[in-house]
């Protein structure tokens, strides 16, 4: 199960809007057969698992990370295919939690009899297609939250100057977070000012994340990187009904996707509707990166996940831009909270990454 | 030379003004005497180890992570020390800059007839004294600043609520720390608005670094912790000329010391004439605790030697307190660097340590 777990995470970021499954068929003690959802989110990893196997699959034990689907989708459902390989035993990590699966899966296989268990290491299972699951149960994808800040909290300079606070270390893994996320989202403030790609660049993967920008007014300049390059790389523009018709099919013509979202009492976008609309659009796992008042708005909302924070060895003092905008706490114990996970040193800067105690709502 | 490091860094916090010395004394291959810089600056290590070694010394090799001593203090020279007992070697890591010893210790020695190797280790024994030698050359201690903040920068809410952001483990940690430290040192603001009783507690350390508190005006509650305790633990004022008389002889009478120091263009204490009255008292190494304006100046001034943070997950927002107050900078090349040390988790939170690249001025 773990070895189908690391090849099931080979997937983030690529096959949404399907989950990120690992399988690994084993017979007589012998891998025979392994495999994780493909890019595009088909062929399922049980299919290419089974294709890997072949005939050895018959009387074989075949792990998987989540419950095999049984509905007939786009391809006939894996329960169906792990049957007619003549698989003997499904060890599975947790039930899906997709109305059209949701016991189905494990209830169709036994139904075959074939031997079923489950809940081997759910809580990792869980946590690895989190944002599946909040997709499918809360109608929003997972939410990652970037802050790349100086020793004191601050993102820029008085005069908005940010390039580099952290070092190269630091910034080739947050190209690394961006692929392994379905889409990197930033407020129209950090569109504005950075002129951001918000491509992943110098891995070696040819994948790229939708990019979002979530601007109410879509007072954004059709001159910069993301409009140029809106045809490559998809685009989605979150915008309020009060964008200007014009701004709407400007940007509609350089081929980004514009989508509109109510507004809330704050006459922000509202951000439980931003990620509502991003969810219904099949994303499960996204990577915001800032601006402070976009980040601000998604703590204060209670959606965000997972923080990934960069501390970098310069004081910037008071002037500087801060990395979250206002946030209304008077009190520490309405403060958002969230829990280590990981620390280390990466380059000349240190990395930290928190999770929300419970899974926010 | 290693072990006598170790053994130095025992003094740390408690001999001043006096450096933190470590000595071994090997003979034939096995260590006959060990000694380190005793509490209040004497015996210094040689004694503590020439007395530990008694007539096993002579013919043997001592380690010294500093030049022996060449003048008559309070007590005689070590470098005589080691002569009479008859020591047949010495290996020291460096130089002191101390201008009463510099070279002579060494010079003494070969005199006598001893073999003196010296440069062993000597960027370490410099690191671990670093203090002292910067006290000796710049007429001011070592100055460490601690951070803590959450997530985002912040030292206290908008209503000014600070206790706890960081969990108990980190807490205890700077309770190390200020251990380590002649003194601690805050600025006027903090004093008032946190009463901080700014001793070493829950450790069972029974010695504790002196109090230091800058308040230009001297406007400081005389009812507070530091009042109460001022005759236990040394409580050191340094305020500005415009202090009012009837203020500085009423903290007096409560036991503290009050110094006079020089104002700066900007108004505030001249944070570079604070330290150096600090210096021309004897310490070596100070721990400044904040508030955000003092720490900011001192970055400022370029003042700091190391960086001591401490970040917790939690998220107070844009009108939460800055851990630093405005600093005008403007270009990131202006910004103070610093070059990471260590980094880890610390209970639920995260510790990183810095220093500046080359030793401030």
């Amino acid at each position: 199960m773990r070895l189908a777990l690391t090849l099931a995470a080979r997937g983030l970021g690529r096959c949404w809007p399907n989950p990120a499954v690992g399988c690994v068929i084993v017979k007589d003690g012998r891998v025979v057969g392994r495999g994780f959802t493909q890019p595009g989110g088909r062929p399922h990893a049980e299919r290419v698992a089974l294709a890997q196997a072949g005939a050895a699959a018959r009387g074989a034990t075949a792990y998987v990370t989540l419950e095999p689907c049984a509905h007939h989708g786009k391809t006939p459902p894996c329960a169906e295919g792990l049957i007619e390989a003549g698989v003997a035993r499904v060890v599975s990590a947790l039930q899906d939690s997709d109305p059209r699966v949701a016991g189905k899966g494990h209830a169709m296989l036994r139904a075959a009899g074939i031997t079923v268990e489950t809940g081997v290491m759910a809580e990792e299972a869980r946590a690895a297609n989190l944002g599946f699951f909040l997709k499918v149960e809360r109608q929003r994808p997972m939410v990652t939250l970037k802050l790349a800040n100086s020793f004191d909290g601050r993102i820029a300079t008085a005069t908005g100057e940010s390039q580099w606070i952290t070092g190269p270390a630091a910034r080739r893994l947050v190209h690394a977070e961006r692929a392994c996320h379905d889409a990197v989202l930033v407020g129209g403030g950090t569109a504005r000012a950075d002129d951001p790609s918000l491509t992943v660049r110098g891995l070696g993967i040819a994948h790229q994340p939708v990019r979002v920008v979530a601007s109410r007014r879509l007072d954004l300049p059709r001159t910069g990187q993301l409009a140029r390059t809106a045809r490559d790389v998809p685009v989605w523009l979150l915008h309020g009904r009060d964008a200007s018709p014009e701004d709407v099919s400007a940007w509609q013509a350089l081929g980004a996707e514009t989508i509109e979202v109510p507004v809330a009492a704050n006459r922000e976008l509202s951000v439980a509707e931003a990620l509502a609309a991003l969810a219904g659009r099949g994303l499960t796992r996204v990577f915001c990166e800032g601006g402070g008042a976009f980040a601000a708005s998604l703590l204060n909302a209670d959606l965000v996940d997972r923080l990934v924070g960069f501390t970098a060895g310069v004081a910037l003092g008071a002037e500087g831009r801060p990395s979250l905008g206002a946030m209304g706490v008077e009190r520490l114990a309405e403060a958002p909270r969230f829990a280590l996970k990981e620390v280390r040193a990466v380059g000349g800067d240190v990395m930290h990454v928190w999770e929300r105690a419970a899974p926010a709502t």
